[in-house]
């Protein structure tokens, strides 16, 4: 495959909005993802980390998937920018009727493996997958994927097209690409650590699937397009912005908590989790929004409605014509 | 409720027979259950990290343990023997009818929480739930129960009624029986780390709910009763020969690999396991039978059918006489 | 050499007294001393980490020990009981005529080394040292001796006697002992980890060099007592009262500045330490001082002076005399 | 102080040769300081890491420095160039004569200290010092200095003007450089981690104290200019080479063994180093010896007199009459 072919850009591990209830709220899915596109983000990463797929039931896994991808879609199809990845367990089978560009799979969890056979879960898949993989390496919580096995699987297994490599190391990174490159150019390379999106790109990354850009995404695809652009004084003022966000949405408070309050402050839907949290954590949640606040405005970003304020009567109106309007536009009534 | 209310005694991990195609072996599984009762051990745990829960999907999970707890049951009823605790996520609610004893929940895994969300998490449960609840601790692979944590919960939760603790941390259980027993005379402390069960038990732990068991139920039980009966000697002597089989168990091989070796060369049937292994790691396998089979001897054990051996038809025979005996007095057949 | 010979019992890291200037205060470590051996310490392990010998040049490590080794010492000479081991960095050679038991190394720090070159470290001195020498292992400040590293250097240098492990890691001693004892049956081993001195005494540990015998000499060789003459529930208590007070000494404060705390609390001088401190971590200290005592007190032992009581004219003149005496009865004056 | 002052380039952690008794090489030293600064290091950074400061004591500490700061040099004083800044323990004092930019001092090792005592440590350093302070933070080794730490330092010290951080964590340094340059605008950043050079400097270093340096001082300072001058494709390929030595230096062997083959590679007398090694590691360190040739040639870098290589009877006269002549230069003879 050529080069061409790479994944490159920016994609988000989109959060899932819910209603009081607990369930997905499918239109403020859809609404979200059509303003995460809006503000320039090349591709969706849902079920991610970010995403929290491990509190959300397989059936639940594919409804968040396909609500965007499925036609009638929620808006006009564009190749490349609509295709999400997606992460899940095997089998991936399953998902090949979504559309979607790849299926990411992330290292097993709970349990440790050894490299080898993380290795060898990776082979089995790569060997019988119908559509193409991307592997998810989150050594913070999953078992490591090392550059052997990195290594290995590229070159035995063609449908594996991509890493999205979420441990923050950038001389792992640079590893991973010198034993990859050379036999398989269409790899891609995508890191998941906001804070060093710059470097990465610089030494050689195609993208990233990274959290702060589900709350700034216009932001991350600024300092994306300075970086690729080889604007290098801008891209580290914009790489200093985002690392600060990042910082809150990573060590603020237990992840990714600190992100549904980055959206709310944005003036989306996005509800409460399923997590449950402590009357701390929850004050401290509130203690964020503040903080949060001032660093999007410090980015020349606007904050929305303010997080858990109630819409009045003549605001709600405005939503419904809008609604109606976009229904409209898409022929669906 | 009164002290004589605790859980004791010694607790099998127990791992799930497979057949060929990787399904259940329902009979399989019960026999081994059978076997396991028969040699001592006082309850078990199934769907524990031995037992591989990550690997099953939730009916299955349900299956696994109902089959010995439903009547028409694999054996006759024997109240305190037969009753087994079980590890799986939340909501226990659908397990109530399964007429286990308690139900064990993992702290949240993938994510590390914090301890306040961990102890959010678990109060939710523990406000709720309609079964009894033990807690499983296993800071390795899941996020940690912190003292304070315990300490709260077992003040607030009458149904919480235990904690199996998998750290091998004896400093720390010393801390959570400090913590909790003045209020809590009921509560119960299991110990998951086979190399400190002695001691665990001298310092005041009630239990065990060990992998070692599930390959040499008989040494585990001997130990307990030599340690609780107060035969130091003999127990500090059985101690060492557990810990040495435990090492094997948990550093051999990727957990819980090595103990289906193991309980391969007591000749039961266990199968294959469901996470693909490398080449490599199953020729590491093999090298570890016989350096099990020696532990085993030392240990006074015989080893039965080697591993991977074939039934001749004579075995065969014996084998479906015995089943159909069985059902026979059950009125089954 | 018989299995008589080893090192066994309570030996003391001693902490070492300061004047106001900060230099060692020779009459307040002999008095020291004497307190701790007079409350049944079998012998002292002076330098070791409780004694912060990173802190004092060579030549002051070197007075730590003459200062009542040497004749004529401060106390009559027991054989037995005055007889340190003490920890310093090679050449051991210019302590022998110190008349110690045996020199204790630590393992290389700084760096971590590979094992491998841990093993190189201790046999070029255990092949060169005049006198016995003890390992002392402190995985959590040093390059960790693993159980090879242990077995190679007990069976090739008969000079290494005994290891101080500080690990706290109860099977890792196991294996320590497995490993050493059916070729070295002399060959001795103390474990550092107050918290769980009764298990590992229990499982085959021929005594301790703690942190806590420095603060409550009396109630540590209780437990040692105890445990050794098999009364496990007098033990058990014990453990119990001296794992809460090492908790204090380990985790209330940097390590050991708690430790300096306690023995205020007991009444001895022990003046500042030479390393400079926050004004918060000051106020930590305070803080832990009565927190300290009502653990003294519920372990059955009174307090003295009020640390950081100032001395009444009566009680100088106390001292001066003493003082006095103590020259004269070496002729000085 | 201006920014013009701030420490700037690439300063080399050099390695002390010794000869064939362990003693410093003196003329050695001279000679591999002059090579180097021969290649374009910028500056000197005696008795680090690299330098092994741990297995010299105080007067050869000394002795490291002054042999090519005092004069009569070893060569002409060139401003700028010659001045070392090194490490040691407090006090400083008696190193100001040297004639050194500044003295660096490595957090407090062996114990793990507070962040608080850390602060307290460096504070009292910094009120006390006649001479410029560079922090060194090395967190593999010694307590982690971080930020708020040394927000604090540089706020309250003048004379603490630079942080050599070893962590290899951007986003750290990143943290360090906003909390730090609004207040001191003079305050310098350098990073030890080769591995990611150019990226540190892109994102605000001002340079570095690289043990790759000590082998090839041509190649870091070309990352250098390319990477100061802005030539970033230039600066990538470079990067790349230089990773992949300091991977080889860094996890080939026990740090900082795999150094000095680099070092005899390129043709320079380093002699044994004084850490016993076993002979597995030095069978480990010769297999090192082609990898590393490898490398440097990849990297347009020739290689010297064959490592282990036997001097020719005629090159030994040169040897003789080279020292005799120093002998003479400083009246031995």
């Amino acid at each position: 495959m050529a080069a061409q072919g790479r994944l490159q850009g920016v994609f988000t591990p989109n959060m899932v909005p819910l209603d009081s209830q607990g369930a997905i709220d499918e239109q403020g899915l859809r609404d979200y993802v059509d303003w995460l596109i809006q503000r320039g983000v090349h591709g969706l990463y849902p079920n991610g980390s970010t995403g929290e797929f491990t509190r959300f039931y397989a059936p639940e896994q594919r409804r968040i998937t396909s609500s965007w991808t499925r036609p009638p879609a929620a808006f006009p199809s564009s190749p490349g920018r609509r295709r999400p990845t997606f992460a899940r367990r095997w089998p991936p089978a399953s998902t090949i009727d979504l559309g979607v560009r790849a299926v990411a799979i992330v290292s097993p969890y709970y349990y440790r493996l050894s490299p080898d056979n993380v290795y060898a879960y990776f082979r089995e898949i790569g060997r019988n997958t119908p559509v193409d993989v991307t592997l998810y390496n989150m050594p913070m919580f999953a078992s490591p994927i090392d550059v052997p096995t990195i290594q290995r699987l590229s070159e035995e297994c063609e449908r594996i097209v991509a890493i999205k490599d979420s441990s923050g190391d950038l001389p792992q990174m640079m590893r991973m690409i010198e034993a990859v490159r050379p036999n398989r150019p269409d790899f891609s390379f995508l890191t998941g650590w906001d804070a060093v999106l710059m470097p990465m790109l610089l030494m050689g990354c195609d993208g990233g699937t990274n959290a702060a850009s589900g709350i700034v995404p216009e932001l991350t695809r600024k300092l994306y397009d300075a970086t690729t652009g080889g604007r290098i004084e801008e891209a580290r003022n914009l790489q200093y912005l985002v690392q600060r966000i990042f910082d809150v949405l990573l060590l603020g408070a237990d992840f990714p908590e600190a992100c549904r309050v980055g959206i709310r402050l944005r003036g989306l839907a996005i509800g409460p989790g399923r997590q449950p949290l402590s009357e701390r954590h929850q004050a401290k949640l509130a203690e964020l929004e503040p903080v949060l606040r001032k660093l999007l405005q410090e980015s020349g970003i606007a904050c929305g409605q303010p997080a858990g304020g109630r819409l009045t009567p003549q605001e709600i109106g405005q939503v419904v014509a809008s609604v109606l309007q976009t229904l409209r536009s898409r022929g669906a009534v």
